[in-house]
Protein backbone atom coordinates (compact mmCIF):
# COMPACT_ATOMS: atom_id res chain seq x y z
CA UNK A 1 0.00 0.00 0.00
CA UNK A 2 1.35 2.98 -1.01
CA UNK A 3 -0.28 7.14 -0.31
CA UNK A 4 -0.33 9.52 -2.69
CA UNK A 5 1.81 11.62 -0.18
CA UNK A 6 4.34 9.20 -0.47
CA UNK A 7 4.16 8.59 -3.57
CA UNK A 8 4.71 12.19 -4.42
CA UNK A 9 7.71 12.35 -1.95
CA UNK A 10 9.02 9.53 -4.02
CA UNK A 11 8.61 11.71 -7.33
CA UNK A 12 9.98 14.61 -5.85
CA UNK A 13 13.15 12.75 -4.71
CA UNK A 14 13.70 11.28 -8.32
CA UNK A 15 13.68 14.84 -10.12
CA UNK A 16 16.46 15.71 -6.94
CA UNK A 17 18.48 13.22 -7.97
CA UNK A 18 18.03 13.21 -11.52
CA UNK A 19 19.45 17.40 -11.98
CA UNK A 20 22.42 16.94 -9.52
CA UNK A 21 23.56 13.77 -11.02
CA UNK A 22 23.02 15.20 -14.91
CA UNK A 23 24.01 18.26 -14.50
CA UNK A 24 26.92 18.06 -11.84
CA UNK A 25 30.26 18.07 -13.10
CA UNK A 26 29.07 20.18 -15.89
CA UNK A 27 31.85 22.96 -16.72
CA UNK A 28 30.48 26.36 -14.93
CA UNK A 29 32.27 30.11 -14.86
CA UNK A 30 30.60 33.25 -13.91
CA UNK A 31 29.91 33.80 -17.80
CA UNK A 32 27.64 30.85 -17.86
CA UNK A 33 26.04 30.49 -14.82
CA UNK A 34 22.77 32.17 -15.88
CA UNK A 35 22.33 29.63 -18.94
CA UNK A 36 22.84 26.62 -17.07
CA UNK A 37 20.33 27.79 -14.17
CA UNK A 38 17.76 28.16 -16.38
CA UNK A 39 18.87 24.93 -18.61
CA UNK A 40 18.31 23.09 -15.50
CA UNK A 41 15.02 24.19 -14.41
CA UNK A 42 13.34 23.59 -18.06
CA UNK A 43 14.68 20.70 -18.26
CA UNK A 44 13.74 19.12 -14.69
CA UNK A 45 10.61 20.69 -15.13
CA UNK A 46 9.84 18.26 -18.03
CA UNK A 47 9.41 15.46 -15.83
CA UNK A 48 5.82 14.53 -14.78
CA UNK A 49 4.77 16.35 -11.62
CA UNK A 50 7.34 18.67 -11.82
CA UNK A 51 5.93 21.91 -11.19
CA UNK A 52 8.54 24.29 -11.01
CA UNK A 53 12.08 24.45 -10.51
CA UNK A 54 13.86 26.95 -9.34
CA UNK A 55 18.22 27.21 -9.67
CA UNK A 56 20.64 29.94 -8.35
CA UNK A 57 24.23 29.13 -8.79
CA UNK A 58 26.47 31.70 -6.76
CA UNK A 59 28.80 33.70 -9.06
CA UNK A 60 31.01 34.69 -6.07
CA UNK A 61 31.14 30.82 -4.90
CA UNK A 62 31.89 29.83 -8.93
CA UNK A 63 34.97 32.34 -8.68
CA UNK A 64 36.46 31.20 -5.61
CA UNK A 65 36.15 27.67 -6.45
CA UNK A 66 38.43 28.46 -10.02
CA UNK A 67 41.72 27.53 -8.17
CA UNK A 68 43.53 26.58 -11.49
CA UNK A 69 44.19 28.96 -14.27
CA UNK A 70 41.62 27.51 -17.41
CA UNK A 71 39.32 30.29 -16.06
CA UNK A 72 36.25 27.35 -15.21
CA UNK A 73 34.85 24.91 -12.47
CA UNK A 74 32.73 22.01 -12.59
CA UNK A 75 29.22 22.27 -10.82
CA UNK A 76 28.82 20.49 -7.85
CA UNK A 77 25.89 20.65 -5.03
CA UNK A 78 27.89 23.73 -2.70
CA UNK A 79 27.92 25.88 -6.01
CA UNK A 80 24.35 26.26 -5.71
CA UNK A 81 20.75 26.32 -4.05
CA UNK A 82 17.68 24.44 -5.24
CA UNK A 83 14.06 24.58 -4.90
CA UNK A 84 11.44 22.33 -6.55
CA UNK A 85 7.61 21.52 -6.17
CA UNK A 86 6.32 18.57 -7.14
CA UNK A 87 2.08 17.80 -6.86
CA UNK A 88 1.03 15.02 -7.52
CA UNK A 89 -2.56 13.72 -7.07
CA UNK A 90 -3.45 16.58 -4.93
CA UNK A 91 -0.29 16.48 -3.02
CA UNK A 92 1.73 19.25 -3.09
CA UNK A 93 5.82 18.60 -2.01
CA UNK A 94 8.24 21.29 -1.02
CA UNK A 95 12.08 20.62 -1.81
CA UNK A 96 15.40 22.24 -1.25
CA UNK A 97 18.64 21.77 -1.39
CA UNK A 98 21.01 23.52 0.68
CA UNK A 99 24.20 23.27 2.52
CA UNK A 100 24.40 21.66 5.90
CA UNK A 101 27.60 20.80 7.59
CA UNK A 102 29.47 21.50 4.48
CA UNK A 103 27.13 18.65 2.17
CA UNK A 104 24.60 20.21 0.09
CA UNK A 105 21.63 18.18 1.70
CA UNK A 106 18.78 17.32 -0.64
CA UNK A 107 15.43 18.69 1.80
CA UNK A 108 11.69 17.41 2.01
CA UNK A 109 10.64 21.05 3.56
CA UNK A 110 6.35 20.16 3.65
CA UNK A 111 4.14 17.82 2.06
CA UNK A 112 0.68 19.64 1.81
CA UNK A 113 -2.57 17.13 1.15
CA UNK A 114 -5.53 19.20 0.01
CA UNK A 115 -7.10 16.45 0.75
CA UNK A 116 -8.75 15.08 -2.32
CA UNK A 117 -5.64 12.60 -1.78
CA UNK A 118 -5.69 8.89 -1.37
CA UNK A 119 -4.62 8.10 2.66
CA UNK B 1 5.24 18.23 8.70
CA UNK B 2 7.02 15.03 7.39
CA UNK B 3 6.85 11.39 8.54
CA UNK B 4 9.05 9.37 8.77
CA UNK B 5 7.36 7.53 5.44
CA UNK B 6 7.29 10.24 3.46
CA UNK B 7 11.16 10.95 3.62
CA UNK B 8 12.06 7.40 3.48
CA UNK B 9 10.08 7.55 -0.05
CA UNK B 10 11.93 10.81 -0.66
CA UNK B 11 15.13 9.34 -0.37
CA UNK B 12 14.13 6.29 -2.43
CA UNK B 13 13.47 8.92 -5.47
CA UNK B 14 16.81 10.65 -4.64
CA UNK B 15 18.79 6.85 -5.57
CA UNK B 16 16.99 6.30 -8.33
CA UNK B 17 17.29 9.48 -10.14
CA UNK B 18 20.90 9.38 -9.29
CA UNK B 19 21.13 5.88 -10.68
CA UNK B 20 19.43 6.76 -13.68
CA UNK B 21 20.97 10.15 -14.68
CA UNK B 22 24.48 9.13 -13.43
CA UNK B 23 24.79 6.43 -15.31
CA UNK B 24 22.59 6.48 -18.47
CA UNK B 25 24.68 7.17 -21.78
CA UNK B 26 27.45 4.87 -20.59
CA UNK B 27 29.15 3.13 -23.50
CA UNK B 28 28.09 -1.07 -22.81
CA UNK B 29 28.35 -3.74 -24.87
CA UNK B 30 27.31 -7.52 -23.88
CA UNK B 31 31.19 -7.69 -22.64
CA UNK B 32 30.61 -5.20 -20.00
CA UNK B 33 27.45 -5.88 -18.98
CA UNK B 34 28.62 -7.43 -15.66
CA UNK B 35 31.31 -5.11 -14.77
CA UNK B 36 28.87 -2.22 -15.08
CA UNK B 37 25.94 -3.57 -13.07
CA UNK B 38 28.22 -4.09 -10.11
CA UNK B 39 29.28 -0.77 -10.59
CA UNK B 40 26.23 0.89 -10.22
CA UNK B 41 24.57 -1.34 -7.58
CA UNK B 42 27.85 -0.64 -5.49
CA UNK B 43 27.76 3.14 -5.96
CA UNK B 44 24.38 3.89 -5.36
CA UNK B 45 24.29 1.66 -2.11
CA UNK B 46 27.14 4.33 -0.66
CA UNK B 47 24.27 7.17 -0.58
CA UNK B 48 22.55 7.24 2.84
CA UNK B 49 19.99 4.82 4.03
CA UNK B 50 20.88 2.81 0.69
CA UNK B 51 20.50 -0.94 2.13
CA UNK B 52 20.40 -2.59 -1.31
CA UNK B 53 20.82 -2.54 -5.34
CA UNK B 54 20.16 -5.19 -8.11
CA UNK B 55 21.18 -3.86 -11.85
CA UNK B 56 20.24 -6.49 -14.13
CA UNK B 57 21.39 -5.40 -17.77
CA UNK B 58 19.55 -7.21 -20.42
CA UNK B 59 22.81 -8.54 -22.75
CA UNK B 60 20.13 -9.71 -25.49
CA UNK B 61 18.33 -6.04 -25.34
CA UNK B 62 22.29 -4.91 -25.35
CA UNK B 63 22.93 -6.86 -28.13
CA UNK B 64 19.63 -5.86 -30.33
CA UNK B 65 20.63 -2.06 -29.68
CA UNK B 66 24.07 -2.35 -31.59
CA UNK B 67 22.71 -0.92 -34.75
CA UNK B 68 25.92 0.22 -35.89
CA UNK B 69 29.01 -1.11 -36.52
CA UNK B 70 30.95 0.15 -33.37
CA UNK B 71 29.93 -2.74 -31.32
CA UNK B 72 28.61 -0.83 -28.37
CA UNK B 73 25.42 1.33 -27.57
CA UNK B 74 24.77 3.74 -24.85
CA UNK B 75 23.02 2.77 -21.13
CA UNK B 76 19.37 3.26 -21.35
CA UNK B 77 16.13 2.62 -19.11
CA UNK B 78 15.14 0.08 -21.46
CA UNK B 79 18.08 -1.99 -21.64
CA UNK B 80 18.29 -2.90 -17.45
CA UNK B 81 16.29 -3.75 -14.28
CA UNK B 82 16.91 -2.11 -11.02
CA UNK B 83 15.87 -2.69 -7.75
CA UNK B 84 15.95 -0.71 -4.67
CA UNK B 85 15.54 -1.42 -0.82
CA UNK B 86 16.05 1.66 1.54
CA UNK B 87 15.57 2.24 5.22
CA UNK B 88 15.12 5.04 6.77
CA UNK B 89 13.76 5.01 10.54
CA UNK B 90 12.39 1.87 10.74
CA UNK B 91 10.55 2.22 7.19
CA UNK B 92 11.45 0.09 4.73
CA UNK B 93 10.69 1.24 0.90
CA UNK B 94 11.17 -1.18 -2.07
CA UNK B 95 11.46 0.62 -5.58
CA UNK B 96 11.85 -1.28 -8.99
CA UNK B 97 12.56 0.12 -12.41
CA UNK B 98 10.50 -1.55 -15.34
CA UNK B 99 9.18 -0.85 -18.65
CA UNK B 100 5.63 -0.33 -18.87
CA UNK B 101 4.16 0.94 -22.51
CA UNK B 102 7.56 1.12 -23.78
CA UNK B 103 8.78 3.67 -20.88
CA UNK B 104 11.39 2.75 -18.14
CA UNK B 105 9.31 3.52 -15.19
CA UNK B 106 10.54 4.03 -11.79
CA UNK B 107 7.78 2.63 -9.35
CA UNK B 108 7.59 2.69 -5.72
CA UNK B 109 6.91 -1.37 -4.86
CA UNK B 110 5.81 -1.26 -1.08
CA UNK B 111 6.36 1.14 1.78
CA UNK B 112 6.55 -1.06 5.53
CA UNK B 113 6.49 0.70 8.72
CA UNK B 114 7.70 -1.39 11.45
CA UNK B 115 6.16 0.31 14.00
CA UNK B 116 9.12 2.57 15.24
CA UNK B 117 8.15 5.24 12.76
CA UNK B 118 6.54 8.70 13.47
CA UNK B 119 3.92 9.26 11.39
CA UNK C 1 57.29 14.03 -29.71
CA UNK C 2 53.88 15.53 -30.13
CA UNK C 3 52.77 18.35 -33.09
CA UNK C 4 50.88 21.37 -31.69
CA UNK C 5 48.43 20.10 -34.51
CA UNK C 6 48.24 16.63 -32.78
CA UNK C 7 47.91 18.40 -29.53
CA UNK C 8 44.80 20.69 -31.26
CA UNK C 9 43.16 17.87 -32.58
CA UNK C 10 43.12 15.90 -29.07
CA UNK C 11 41.89 18.94 -27.17
CA UNK C 12 39.25 18.86 -29.45
CA UNK C 13 38.42 15.69 -28.66
CA UNK C 14 38.29 16.77 -25.43
CA UNK C 15 35.53 19.16 -26.09
CA UNK C 16 33.17 16.37 -27.72
CA UNK C 17 33.46 13.62 -25.36
CA UNK C 18 32.78 16.27 -22.89
CA UNK C 19 30.08 17.56 -24.36
CA UNK C 20 28.20 14.36 -25.30
CA UNK C 21 28.90 12.16 -22.01
CA UNK C 22 27.57 15.44 -20.11
CA UNK C 23 24.65 16.68 -21.50
CA UNK C 24 23.26 13.11 -23.01
CA UNK C 25 20.14 12.11 -20.81
CA UNK C 26 19.09 15.36 -20.24
CA UNK C 27 15.31 15.48 -20.20
CA UNK C 28 14.63 17.49 -23.44
CA UNK C 29 10.80 18.71 -25.17
CA UNK C 30 10.59 21.28 -27.24
CA UNK C 31 9.51 23.95 -24.68
CA UNK C 32 13.42 23.47 -23.62
CA UNK C 33 15.40 22.82 -26.48
CA UNK C 34 16.59 26.80 -26.82
CA UNK C 35 17.73 26.88 -23.30
CA UNK C 36 19.65 23.81 -23.40
CA UNK C 37 21.50 24.48 -26.67
CA UNK C 38 22.64 27.72 -24.84
CA UNK C 39 23.53 26.15 -21.93
CA UNK C 40 25.38 23.15 -23.56
CA UNK C 41 27.46 25.84 -25.89
CA UNK C 42 28.42 28.40 -22.84
CA UNK C 43 29.17 25.26 -20.77
CA UNK C 44 31.66 23.66 -23.26
CA UNK C 45 33.32 26.63 -24.60
CA UNK C 46 34.68 27.67 -20.98
CA UNK C 47 37.28 24.62 -21.39
CA UNK C 48 40.70 25.56 -22.48
CA UNK C 49 41.09 26.53 -26.49
CA UNK C 50 37.27 25.88 -27.19
CA UNK C 51 36.95 29.07 -29.19
CA UNK C 52 33.20 28.83 -30.64
CA UNK C 53 30.42 26.07 -29.97
CA UNK C 54 27.26 25.64 -31.91
CA UNK C 55 24.54 23.16 -30.79
CA UNK C 56 21.33 23.07 -32.39
CA UNK C 57 18.84 20.57 -31.06
CA UNK C 58 16.40 19.39 -34.12
CA UNK C 59 13.12 20.48 -32.31
CA UNK C 60 10.83 17.87 -34.97
CA UNK C 61 12.95 14.90 -34.18
CA UNK C 62 12.57 15.80 -30.42
CA UNK C 63 8.59 15.88 -30.89
CA UNK C 64 8.92 12.52 -32.97
CA UNK C 65 11.51 10.96 -29.93
CA UNK C 66 8.58 11.50 -27.64
CA UNK C 67 6.65 8.11 -27.54
CA UNK C 68 5.00 8.16 -24.29
CA UNK C 69 2.89 10.35 -22.27
CA UNK C 70 5.07 11.77 -20.06
CA UNK C 71 5.89 14.67 -23.02
CA UNK C 72 9.69 14.68 -23.04
CA UNK C 73 12.58 12.87 -24.19
CA UNK C 74 16.33 11.87 -23.54
CA UNK C 75 19.10 14.37 -25.55
CA UNK C 76 21.21 11.84 -27.55
CA UNK C 77 23.04 12.38 -30.89
CA UNK C 78 20.42 11.87 -33.10
CA UNK C 79 18.53 15.23 -31.70
CA UNK C 80 21.37 17.63 -32.58
CA UNK C 81 23.91 19.13 -34.84
CA UNK C 82 27.15 20.31 -33.00
CA UNK C 83 29.88 22.25 -34.40
CA UNK C 84 33.12 23.02 -32.80
CA UNK C 85 36.18 25.47 -33.29
CA UNK C 86 38.85 24.52 -31.01
CA UNK C 87 42.76 26.93 -31.54
CA UNK C 88 45.58 25.71 -30.22
CA UNK C 89 49.05 27.78 -30.68
CA UNK C 90 48.31 28.59 -33.98
CA UNK C 91 46.09 25.69 -34.88
CA UNK C 92 42.67 25.89 -35.56
CA UNK C 93 40.62 22.38 -35.30
CA UNK C 94 36.87 22.75 -36.86
CA UNK C 95 34.66 19.59 -35.99
CA UNK C 96 31.43 18.70 -36.23
CA UNK C 97 28.83 15.66 -35.12
CA UNK C 98 26.32 14.32 -37.61
CA UNK C 99 24.58 11.40 -38.56
CA UNK C 100 25.99 8.68 -40.68
CA UNK C 101 24.17 5.62 -40.97
CA UNK C 102 22.28 5.96 -38.29
CA UNK C 103 25.31 6.85 -35.98
CA UNK C 104 25.82 10.29 -34.42
CA UNK C 105 29.85 10.64 -35.49
CA UNK C 106 31.99 13.28 -34.43
CA UNK C 107 34.18 14.36 -37.41
CA UNK C 108 37.44 16.31 -37.18
CA UNK C 109 36.45 18.51 -40.03
CA UNK C 110 39.49 20.51 -40.93
CA UNK C 111 42.96 21.31 -39.41
CA UNK C 112 44.07 24.28 -40.10
CA UNK C 113 48.15 25.65 -39.38
CA UNK C 114 48.03 29.60 -39.26
CA UNK C 115 52.20 28.77 -40.22
CA UNK C 116 53.48 29.40 -36.60
CA UNK C 117 52.80 26.15 -35.15
CA UNK C 118 55.56 23.56 -33.74
CA UNK C 119 55.91 20.60 -36.50
CA UNK D 1 43.57 17.50 -44.94
CA UNK D 2 43.67 15.79 -41.61
CA UNK D 3 46.05 12.86 -41.61
CA UNK D 4 45.99 9.83 -39.37
CA UNK D 5 47.95 10.94 -36.78
CA UNK D 6 45.53 13.85 -36.01
CA UNK D 7 42.55 11.59 -36.33
CA UNK D 8 44.47 9.60 -33.71
CA UNK D 9 44.78 12.90 -31.36
CA UNK D 10 40.81 13.31 -31.90
CA UNK D 11 39.77 9.83 -30.72
CA UNK D 12 41.87 9.60 -27.88
CA UNK D 13 40.47 12.94 -26.61
CA UNK D 14 37.05 12.01 -27.14
CA UNK D 15 37.66 8.68 -25.11
CA UNK D 16 39.01 11.06 -22.39
CA UNK D 17 36.53 13.59 -22.31
CA UNK D 18 34.23 10.86 -22.39
CA UNK D 19 35.50 9.06 -19.36
CA UNK D 20 35.61 11.93 -17.55
CA UNK D 21 32.12 13.54 -17.94
CA UNK D 22 30.15 10.22 -17.80
CA UNK D 23 31.73 9.22 -14.88
CA UNK D 24 32.57 12.30 -12.60
CA UNK D 25 30.11 12.71 -9.94
CA UNK D 26 29.68 9.17 -9.47
CA UNK D 27 29.28 8.30 -5.68
CA UNK D 28 32.22 6.47 -4.28
CA UNK D 29 34.07 4.68 -1.52
CA UNK D 30 36.73 2.97 -0.59
CA UNK D 31 34.40 -0.19 -0.65
CA UNK D 32 33.74 0.77 -3.97
CA UNK D 33 36.46 2.02 -5.68
CA UNK D 34 37.67 -1.22 -7.43
CA UNK D 35 34.18 -1.94 -9.59
CA UNK D 36 33.86 1.58 -10.39
CA UNK D 37 37.69 1.07 -11.86
CA UNK D 38 36.82 -1.84 -13.83
CA UNK D 39 33.80 -0.66 -14.94
CA UNK D 40 35.13 2.95 -16.52
CA UNK D 41 37.92 0.96 -18.12
CA UNK D 42 35.38 -1.55 -19.60
CA UNK D 43 33.04 1.08 -20.48
CA UNK D 44 35.45 3.11 -22.41
CA UNK D 45 37.09 0.62 -24.23
CA UNK D 46 33.90 -0.50 -26.14
CA UNK D 47 34.80 3.23 -28.00
CA UNK D 48 36.16 2.48 -31.56
CA UNK D 49 39.79 2.60 -31.76
CA UNK D 50 40.20 1.96 -27.95
CA UNK D 51 42.81 -0.07 -27.22
CA UNK D 52 43.00 -0.24 -23.85
CA UNK D 53 42.06 2.09 -20.60
CA UNK D 54 43.44 1.48 -17.10
CA UNK D 55 42.11 3.33 -14.25
CA UNK D 56 43.64 4.07 -10.61
CA UNK D 57 41.06 5.31 -7.97
CA UNK D 58 43.15 6.48 -4.96
CA UNK D 59 42.07 4.42 -1.73
CA UNK D 60 43.27 6.70 0.70
CA UNK D 61 41.86 9.80 -1.56
CA UNK D 62 38.80 9.10 -1.58
CA UNK D 63 39.02 8.40 2.29
CA UNK D 64 40.32 11.77 2.97
CA UNK D 65 37.43 13.58 0.32
CA UNK D 66 34.71 11.89 2.19
CA UNK D 67 34.54 14.85 4.94
CA UNK D 68 30.56 14.84 5.88
CA UNK D 69 29.24 11.80 7.48
CA UNK D 70 27.74 10.39 5.23
CA UNK D 71 30.60 7.96 4.21
CA UNK D 72 31.10 8.47 0.35
CA UNK D 73 32.34 11.18 -2.11
CA UNK D 74 31.98 12.20 -5.81
CA UNK D 75 34.82 10.70 -8.41
CA UNK D 76 36.48 13.57 -9.97
CA UNK D 77 39.74 13.86 -11.41
CA UNK D 78 42.14 14.60 -7.98
CA UNK D 79 40.53 10.89 -6.85
CA UNK D 80 42.52 9.06 -9.78
CA UNK D 81 45.02 8.55 -12.34
CA UNK D 82 43.56 7.11 -15.99
CA UNK D 83 45.79 5.70 -18.91
CA UNK D 84 44.63 4.87 -22.23
CA UNK D 85 46.07 3.86 -25.50
CA UNK D 86 44.33 4.46 -28.89
CA UNK D 87 45.33 2.99 -32.09
CA UNK D 88 44.09 4.22 -35.62
CA UNK D 89 45.65 3.18 -38.99
CA UNK D 90 48.60 2.48 -37.65
CA UNK D 91 48.85 5.43 -35.24
CA UNK D 92 49.33 4.93 -31.34
CA UNK D 93 48.51 7.53 -28.96
CA UNK D 94 49.09 7.00 -25.61
CA UNK D 95 47.38 9.79 -22.96
CA UNK D 96 47.52 10.53 -19.15
CA UNK D 97 45.44 12.13 -16.64
CA UNK D 98 47.13 13.18 -13.93
CA UNK D 99 47.28 16.22 -11.54
CA UNK D 100 49.34 19.23 -12.27
CA UNK D 101 49.01 22.19 -10.18
CA UNK D 102 46.13 20.48 -8.22
CA UNK D 103 43.96 20.30 -11.31
CA UNK D 104 43.77 17.34 -13.42
CA UNK D 105 45.19 17.92 -16.84
CA UNK D 106 44.48 15.18 -19.85
CA UNK D 107 47.77 14.61 -21.65
CA UNK D 108 49.47 13.78 -24.96
CA UNK D 109 51.83 11.43 -23.67
CA UNK D 110 53.23 10.25 -27.12
CA UNK D 111 51.98 9.58 -30.93
CA UNK D 112 53.56 7.02 -32.52
CA UNK D 113 53.03 6.37 -35.98
CA UNK D 114 54.17 2.42 -37.45
CA UNK D 115 55.20 3.83 -40.66
CA UNK D 116 51.64 2.92 -42.61
CA UNK D 117 49.39 6.34 -41.67
CA UNK D 118 48.67 8.43 -43.99
CA UNK D 119 50.38 11.79 -43.77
Amino acid sequence: MVTDAQQACFEAGIKFGSLYHQFAGTPVSPRSTRSLETAIAESIENQPFCESVTVAIDDDAVAADIAHDNGYTELSGHLMQVQMRIVYEGVTVRTRMEMEDGYPLMKLVEVIDDGTADA
